[in-house]
């Protein structure tokens, strides 16, 4: 640990260690630290689903992801404020990092109208008409008090052609400019720009160039985990990753699995989110050191071995896997409870072991060792 | 607290003190100790829905209640034993108290034929065909390790006429005693009679005597909270509780609201269950000290204070009943665990006030205030 950070000018990303391109440090925050790489959990809703803050808490996350899109429907924002802002409203006193809203707009809303100053879409909800710019979609993130405020950007769909990426990239750059200019800067509170450019190298480097000449408090790579498959995710992190400032943190979007935030991190990636441990968690899969687990499978239904055996969670230090299958079987809340909790347990210690292995320079023999479990025949 | 209880001879109940006919005391058990009077946690299905285990003990709940006939279905007394007991499977080393299985048959199962032997039905889960006679439910309730064992009776449903209701009751002093043959007593484990008789003084009367001729280590009284009505449920027990031994445990089985327990402690009961708490929870209504709430209603959406001042549940601690009102409204899994988590932890606290009043010879008093409390005009 060096000296304490000056935070006047935003949130500040500090290194402890790197390994070849992988580095560990940590991201001062106003709401505390955030120790990277990090694992971000998905609290969409104003909660982690099927988990308390104190459960969550527990699993180790340090930093819990809000959806703009969601909380402006409902409750919303003059809601959240009014309450004293999203820390308060869920219990999260910890760092709350908040996307823009554009993203599940494009997936979630109907009827958009996508212009160069925006976008226009009705609720899923309950139909009522919505507008967000890059001003609309930062002030709505200062009313939540976000600890990480995102930009607007279009997240482009895949496959897309050059021209197509090329125009949507460039309107991504120029929400991020005006993101900027309407984003109010906060002592340990931070603006974070999107890199796009589908998997275009060019578009990637001109993205990651605009986004530097603006001036972020991170950079977020975004528009990857959208059907181009790992190998051109990672081809992609190769020659982005480079372009980015060497001293801000950097955010892969919405990954992704564990062999991508092994593959991830040695490419120099900081910080992630995903509701993939959570997600998975409510449809009975497990991930564990030995693999991933389908909990409904009747072969567990007389299993009394624990779920993952050296995993602190409830779920694995109190139960057998087949009374997890039971709870599946029966469609009892606490199946889907208990397996949540243990998912993100599993991610935050394969972030913790990620941290520690760089602190080492031992991450590529932490990751073979990660990867030997999962291969690992079991029974 | 007296001289050590002797459990050689199964689970033994311990006065402390008496304010009328009411009563508190401790029911020594081979799991720990059931201070009384005590509101048993239903927890159907080897889970109190949408609570850990750890959660279930916060909120002072000592004994929680498994139902024979979901058990024996899924998954099944053969799987249970195996894995060691009700108590290993769900992580609940307290006392459990099972049913006996009858009265969800006669609810849920499918084709039941009653005889005077027993009751043949079919699973709601898969059809599939099964059978219960008292020494079949004694000795599924054997293999879950059922510390506290229900006799198999006949609920008799409401209304029934006299002869109806004579001859149910019949069926099920023949099936006590059968039961008793069948149960193997071991120390700290008891077996509980049932007294039938719908709400006819003479049936209840004689049910009661022909227990107390059989001997149980506690007594039940079933057949009420089916449609009677609160008024005829007191005066049951006016006249029932009486003429069950002193020194023996009485449960009301299935009562009731905050209210019935008041009355019904009056009178003399010492143990209940009742799935109210948990499933009012579930359905976004709070037992609070200022009465029912239902977090659903709009005038909670932007109501920053505390569900209910004063408890000690994270839902009430934590958050704000505005944030309970989100959280049912988007149909967030947090809802239903955290309203549960109240309305036990309201349950056992009202307990916890009961034997404390007890004690204090206060309970007429106590049940006062709490009234009061309901009738406040909060708002």
């Amino acid at each position: 640990m060096t000296s304490h950070p000056d935070l006047r000018h935003g949130c500040r990303w500090q290194a402890y260690a790197t390994d070849g391109r992988a580095r560990t440090g940590v991201l001062h925050t106003a709401h505390g630290p955030m120790d990277t790489p990090a694992f971000m959990a998905v609290g969409t809703a104003g909660t982690v689903k099927a988990m308390t803050a104190d459960a969550v808490r527990s699993t180790g996350t340090q930093t819990v992801l809000g959806n703009t899109y969601h909380l402006m429907l409902r409750p919303g924002a003059d809601r959240i404020e009014a309450l004293g802002g999203l820390h308060r409203f869920m219990d999260w006193p910890g760092p709350i990092l908040t996307d823009s809203g554009g993203f599940q707009v494009m997936s979630l809303a109907s009827l958009r109208k996508l212009d160069k100053d925006g976008v226009e879409f009705r609720s899923h909800i309950d139909g009522t008409r919505h507008r967000l710019t890059p001003a609309i979609a930062i002030g709505l993130q200062h009313q939540f008090d976000a600890t990480i405020t995102m930009q607007l950007d279009e997240c482009t769909p895949f496959p897309a052609d050059h021209d197509t990426a090329r125009t949507s990239m460039e309107l991504s750059l120029r929400w991020g400019t005006l993101s900027k200019e309407a984003y109010r800067p906060r002592p340990g509170y931070g603006l974070f720009g999107i890199v796009q450019g589908s998997t275009y190298p060019d578009l990637r480097a001109a993205s990651a160039a605009g986004l530097r000449d603006t001036g972020f408090d991170g950079y977020a790579i975004g528009g990857l985990a959208v059907g181009e498959g790992q190998a051109a995710m990672l081809e992609t992190l190769d020659l982005t990753v480079p372009l980015l400032p060497e001293d801000a943190p950097r955010y892969l979007m919405g990954v992704g699995t564990p062999d991508d935030l092994l593959e991830s991190v040695r490419r120099g990636i900081d910080m992630f989110d995903c509701v993939m441990p959570t997600r998975a968690g409510r449809t009975a899969r497990a991930f564990t050191t030995t693999g991933v687990r389908n909990l409904r499978n009747a072969r567990f239904a007389a299993d009394d071995r624990s779920l993952d055996p050296g995993c602190p969670c409830p779920g694995c230090t109190r139960h057998t896997r087949a009374y997890l299958h039971h709870l599946f079987r029966a469609d009892e809340m606490l199946g889907p409870m208990l397996l949540t909790w243990h998912n993100l347990t599993y991610y935050q210690r394969l972030m913790q072991g990620m941290r520690e292995a760089i602190q080492a320079r031992q991450l590529d023999v932490f990751a073979a060792g990660v990867r030997a479990g999962w291969a690992a025949a079991e029974e």
